[in-house]
C-alpha cells in the first residue's frame, strides 16, 4: 500500500488467493499477469522466520537480478540460513521494520504504518553495495528512518525491545489464570497496558522466540536475577519483618525509573512519527469543532486528537497530532486566531 | 472535585498549604473556616499506606461520630492498625477506588476519575452497618461500581492486577540498563505499553509493596516459575537443538492468551466509562471538523476521539467515545445525518 501509494509498480504473491485478492482490493499492489512475468528490481519476503530463509534462497534462484531482501524479526538464523542455502547471497540484504500491530493480516494493514519508524537494514559480509543501495531506498520511499545494524547486533536490541516485553507481557497475564472473576475484574489500564502484547500468535511467537534464544536468553537472566531479588526481599520482610529488605525493592524500582527515561520519546503518547500541539479549549460543547474547522480551513490534517477534561474545570485541553511538518505552520495559524498554546 | 460537582459539602485538609489551595482553586472543596469546625458525616484518608493507619485513627479520635475510610491500595495491613490503634474501628470501613494516574498530585486530578470504575469497599468484622452503607454511597455518588471485598481478597486481588504487573513493568525496565542507545532507540509501542507503569514513585510503590508482600510474592512466585521454564527451555534450544523445547515456549504463551481473554473489556481501549461509536468518514481536511460540529450542534459532547486513516484510502474511521446515556442518542443523529456508522 505505501510503496504503490508512492507509484511504484507492485506485484503481490501469497500463498492464499483470498490474502492476495483482499491485498489487491485495498491497494496494494497488482496480482501476477497471465503473461511472461517481469522480473522485479526488489523482492520482500514477509514470511514467518522458520521459512523465511527458504523462500529468500527461492526468490535468488528464481530471478537472476533481483535483490532480495526479508522483514522477519531475527536477522541472524535467518542470514545462516540463506548462506547455507547456496543461493547467491550477494544480492540478499535482510532488513526488519520496527513496527506491527497486535493483529497480523492484509486486514490489519495500514499504508502510513512505516511513517517516521526505523527500519533496519542489515548487510552481511558478501552483501552487494548496490543492493544494500536498494533496500535503504525501499525502506526510505515508505517514509522509515533507515539505521544499519549487523545481524547479531539486530537480534540482541531486539531481544530487549521486543521479544522479553512480549514474554513478560504473556507471564503476567498467564498469572491470572488461578485468580477468581472478582479479582480478575479489578482490572485497569495498567494491567491492560502490561498484557497487551500477551494477545498475540503462540505459533509465531514460539518461532521469533526460538530464532533469536541465545540474545533473548541474556535479556532474560537480568529479569530472572531482578526477580529473585525482589522475591528474596519480600520472603526476608516476611519471614523477619524490618526495613531491611525495602532497599532490595526500591532498588529495582529505580532502575525501572532509569531504564524507562532511556527510551526516546517516552513522554507522550503519540508514534514518532507526528508531532502534537496542545490547545486550551472551553469545555462546552462545539468548542473542539470549532478548533477542528480551524485547523482543516487552514489546510492541516489532524492525525489524532486527544481531549484532557474534567468535571469541575471550565477547561480542557486538546492533543492534536500532525506530522512535523505541519506542527509548526499549526501553532502559527492558531495563535493568530487567539487559541492559548501550551509548551 | 467529584463530590464538590455532586453538591456535597466538601473540606480539605492537606499537609501542604500549597496542594490545599491548588485543590480549593480547582473546584474540589472549602478550606477549614476559622471558626469552630463542623464535624463531618465521613471523612476520607487519603495518605501512604505506611502512614494511612495512623491518620485513620487520628481522625476517629478527633470526630466522635464520623465514619472514616481510607483509600489506599493495601487493606490488610491498614486493617491491622487501625484495629491496633485503640481507636473506635466499628466506624472504619476501608476502601480502593480502582483507578489512578501515573502522575499523583492534585495537578493530575480528574473530577471524571471515578466514573464507571470499580470502588472496592472493605467491611471488617466490627464494622457498624451504616457506616458501610455511607462508604458505599461515597462511591455510589462519584459514579463508581461498589464490589465488597475482604480486606485478604483485596489484597490478592491487587497483587495479581496491580502490583505484579507494576513489578514486571519495572523489571523490564531495567533490563534497557545495559543496552547501546542504538538497541534503545529501536523501542515501539509495545516496549512502551509494558513499560508505561515503570514510570512510578519509587519511594511510594516500596511502600505498597512491602504493605502487600505476602500476596505479592505469591503472583511474583508463579511468574518466577514461567520465567524459569522459558529460560531452561531457550537453554536446552541453545544447547542441543532441537524441536523438544518449543512446546515450554508455546505453554507461556498460551496461557498468556488465555489469562488476556479473562480481562473484562480488554478489546476495547476505551476506559470502561465511555462507550465507543465508530464513524467512517472521509480522509481530508474539514471532514472530522464537520463530524464534530455536527455533533456538537446535536448537544453532545465528545470525551475522546481517536482516527485510524492510511494513505491509499480514500476514507478513514473516526472512533467517538461519549458516555454511555449519549451513546445511542449519538448514533441516530449521525445516521439522520447520513454518516455510517461502523458496528
Amino acid at each position: 500500500m505505501a510503496l504503490s501509494a508512492k507509484r511504484f509498480a507492485v506485484t503481490l504473491e501469497d500463498p492464499s488467493p483470498t490474502a492476495a485478492n483482499l491485498a489487491r482490493d485495498l491497494g496494494a499492489g497488482a496480482l501476477p499477469g497471465t503473461g511472461p512475468a517481469i522480473e522485479p528490481a526488489v523482492v520482500v519476503v514477509a514470511a514467518p522466520p522458520d521459512v523465511a530463509a527458504d523462500v529468500v534462497a527461492d526468490a535468488l534462484g528464481r530471478w537472476e537480478h533481483a535483490v532480495v531482501t526479508d522483514v522477519a524479526s531475527v536477522k541472524e538464523s535467518v542470514l545462516v540460513g540463506v548462506l547455507g542455502s547456496g543461493a547467491e547471497a550477494t544480492r540478499y540484504v535482510g532488513s526488519h521494520p520496527m513496527v506491527g500491530r497486535v493483529r497480523s493480516g492484509v486486514a490489519a494493514s495500514r499504508g502510513d504504518l512505516f511513517h517516521g519508524r526505523a527500519w533496519v537494514v542489515v548487510p552481511h559480509r558478501t552483501s552487494r553495495p548496490d543492493a544494500v543501495v536498494r533496500v535503504r531506498q525501499l525502506a526510505a520511499a515508505v517514509g522509515a528512518a533507515v539505521r544499519i545494524m549487523s545481524a547479531r547486533e539486530h537480534d540482541a536490541a531486539v531481544a530487549a525491545v521486543l521479544h522479553v516485553p512480549q514474554l513478560a507481557s504473556s507471564i503476567v497475564a498467564a498469572s491470572l489464570h488461578d485468580r477468581p472473576d472478582e479479582a480478575v475484574a479489578l482490572a485497569g489500564q495498567g494491567l491492560r497496558d502490561v498484557t497487551r502484547l500477551a494477545e498475540c500468535d503462540p505459533r509465531l511467537w514460539t518461532q521469533i522466540l526460538s530464532g533469536n534464544a541465545a540474545a533473548a536468553r541474556d535479556v532474560l537472566r537480568d529479569c530472572s536475577d531482578r526477580l529473585d531479588a525482589v522475591l528474596t526481599a519480600l520472603d526476608t520482610l516476611i519471614d523477619r519483618g524490618g526495613e531491611d529488605s525495602l532497599g532490595a525493592l526500591s532498588t529495582v524500582l529505580e532502575a525501572g525509573n532509569a531504564g524507562c527515561a532511556r527510551i526516546p520519546g517516552k513522554h507522550g503518547a503519540a508514534p514518532t512519527a507526528y508531532r502534537e500541539v496542545s490547545v486550551v479549549v472551553p469545555d462546552e460543547p462545539g468548542a473542539i469543532a470549532r478548533l477542528l474547522t480551524q485547523i482543516g480551513a487552514a489546510g492541516i490534517n489532524v492525525e489524532d486528537l486527544h481531549l484532557e477534561h474534567g468535571h469541575g474545570r471550565p477547561f480542557g485541553i486538546a492533543v492534536v497530532s500532525v506530522v512535523p511538518a505541519a506542527a509548526e505552520p499549526l501553532r502559527g495559524a492558531l495563535t493568530n486566531l487567539s487559541w492559548r498554546i501550551l509548551d
